[in-house]
């Protein structure tokens, strides 16, 4: 089943995508990674009427209102389709369970004799149901909103595939890779060829720019980054930009400081999202690339709000909005934030004047 | 009670200090973070007599025991202490205890007005234990081989005096610090001081070199950087270099490599030790202010062994031995690592001819 968009009316102008085309905009735009969550008290509803969370990701109808939810109460520029990036395994056939307040459990794969219990024949199935929710948000979003599709990029996806759980060191991933990276390569592969087809059908859907999470790209040395977050990470975006010109990417390689100009460089994205501990002056050089940077208000920070969160926001804008850039997060925001702070930091961004 | 060492004899040459002088020498000096410990045999044999880990932390005999286990297995040119950065809060009377696989718990001190639980006056008593350990090691190493002692730096420390445990996002000390900073201020002075009187109490006891870990500075953004690893940090080694003038200090910020040359400059530490994730590039560049750099290979990949560990020895070698340089890894030892492994790479490192 393929669901394709209607075409973008001519005479909508979506500023989130200006940064992503090398223009810098004033105030720049903003949206929040993990914007529609357990936060806001909308969602904890609609949560409670959906069952499980896979069975929220899965239900169209709700995953939109979900995705809805921030863009009513906040008006970002960006929407991000609400899904998890662990759908993918789960559409491959590796089933994925969510413990209520444990995180995320699935049966791992240890080495390359497992991988033959993935069906990436199977995963279309479960890649249409997303692209439903795509499909109606493009329909229900206000028109100059833009949307935001992504996936977990295959590094990302792979230490939870072989992990079986989340981890601080992704031992198992890592450790799999250095004893056989023929095997893990097959894996890698796997997740790069599904994952083009997952974007692809997003796009087709309807979302005007896609978003590939990396969250554990931090522990790797270099040359281990070279191979399991440059290279595939690059193959992907070739191949989206051959099937899909003019899709903006941005990549999130998170706590990879060190190696954020190799990725802008060598990825072939068009933005680079940043975590907290980027230093803005990082943000600022990897912004001399002429692509744009994303980020990196402190989740915390937004958790404590008062003066130091409108300074903090100052200090970003001054530093980095006179060039392509998107407000963002360093990380998602956490359950225990206050909504009245989220308003408080919108209203601060939308209020800059340089 | 004050232990005190003799005096080094004048002929006595301990090439670990070299590098930390400003000296490249060929081959570098090489120890391993957490080289005593569960993938040897004989510290598990050593761990079931002395029963908790506390108890064989505050057992002189037997801590000194495992401190000296690798060495005779390895000849490192390094001895660490075996102790843990959690015996500061256990000396200040906020009791630690490690649930066996679980990690530390602690009662944890979510504000200012629980910080009066803490009795920094107490503490000496159990430092003092400490540093009998260090006294009798620098009696029972071979005088050829240099003596490190440590602690947490005070922010990691903090970390866990918040959370009570560890976590991935250090949230509960992160927020304590965006909601209170004058009162986790408090906290962080606790901790500077008694550093201090800990650190102090090593040299005296025998210690040739301190090293500071900052296992959990990877989250901060640069400004709380500088408030609680900084400037604690450089007000840590500022007085120890007033007291033990002569006495090199290594800091550990893991995970910090966007700040890592800050660091480097403002702490005033001898040498910086660097996680697995920094590009040899960047170490490289620190090597340029004239400071010693110790790391960065990865403890999985000591697991793996193969030519691969032969391959990534010689690139950390061929980049950065001709400078002030120590052979290291960018995190500690993991339990599944088997000894042959380690004597590998000792070998190899041994073997480098420039």
């Amino acid at each position: 089943m393929t669901v394709s968009a209607p075409a973008t009316p001519p005479h909508v102008h979506r500023r989130f995508l200006d940064p992503l085309l090398g223009k810098a905009i004033s105030p720049p735009p903003i949206w929040l990674m993990r914007q529609a969550g357990r936060y806001l008290p909308e969602y904890k509803a609609t949560r409670a009427a959906a069952g499980s969370f896979l069975d929220l990701c899965y239900n169209p109808k709700l995953a939109a209102e979900v995705t809805l939810q921030p863009i009513r109460r906040y008006g970002f520029d960006a929407a991000i389709l609400f899904s998890d990036i662990l759908v993918v395994p789960d559409a491959l056939g590796q089933s994925v369970s969510f413990l209520e307040g444990e995180g995320p459990r699935l049966d791992p794969i240890r080495d390359a004799g497992a991988l033959k219990r993935l069906k990436p024949e199977a995963a279309a199935k479960t890649y249409a149901i997303v692209c439903e929710t795509v499909a109606r948000l493009r329909q229900d979003l206000p028109k100059e909103t833009a949307l935001i599709g992504f996936c977990g990029a295959p590094w990302t996806v792979a230490t939870y595939m072989v992990g079986g759980e989340g981890s601080s060191d992704q031992a198992h991933a890592r450790s799999f890779a250095y004893r056989d990276p023929k095997g893990f390569g097959q894996l890698i592969d796997i997740l790069v060829e599904t994952s083009i087809e997952y974007l692809s059908g997003q796009v087709v859907a309807g979302a005007d720019v896609l978003q590939i999470f990396d969250s554990w790209a931090s522990t790797l040395p270099e040359d281990e980054f070279e191979s399991w977050v440059l290279e595939p990470t690059q193959r992907i975006v070739a191949t989206l930009k051959k099937k899909h010109p003019g899709v903006p990417v941005i990549g999130f390689p998170r706590g990879a400081c060190g190696l954020s100009e190799t990725f802008l460089k060598v990825t072939g994205v068009d933005a680079i999202s940043c975590d907290t501990a980027m230093p803005l002056r990082v943000m600022r050089s990897l912004q001399h690339h002429g692509k744009a940077v994303q980020g990196n208000f402190d989740p915390l920070l937004l958790v404590a709000g008062g003066a130091a969160l409108d300074r903090r926001v100052d200090e970003i804008l001054r530093t980095l909005s006179d060039k392509p850039f998107i407000f963002n997060l360093g990380h998602g925001i956490v359950p225990q934030t206050p909504p009245e702070h989220v308003a408080q930091l919108v209203e601060r961004v939308r209020a800059w004047k340089p």
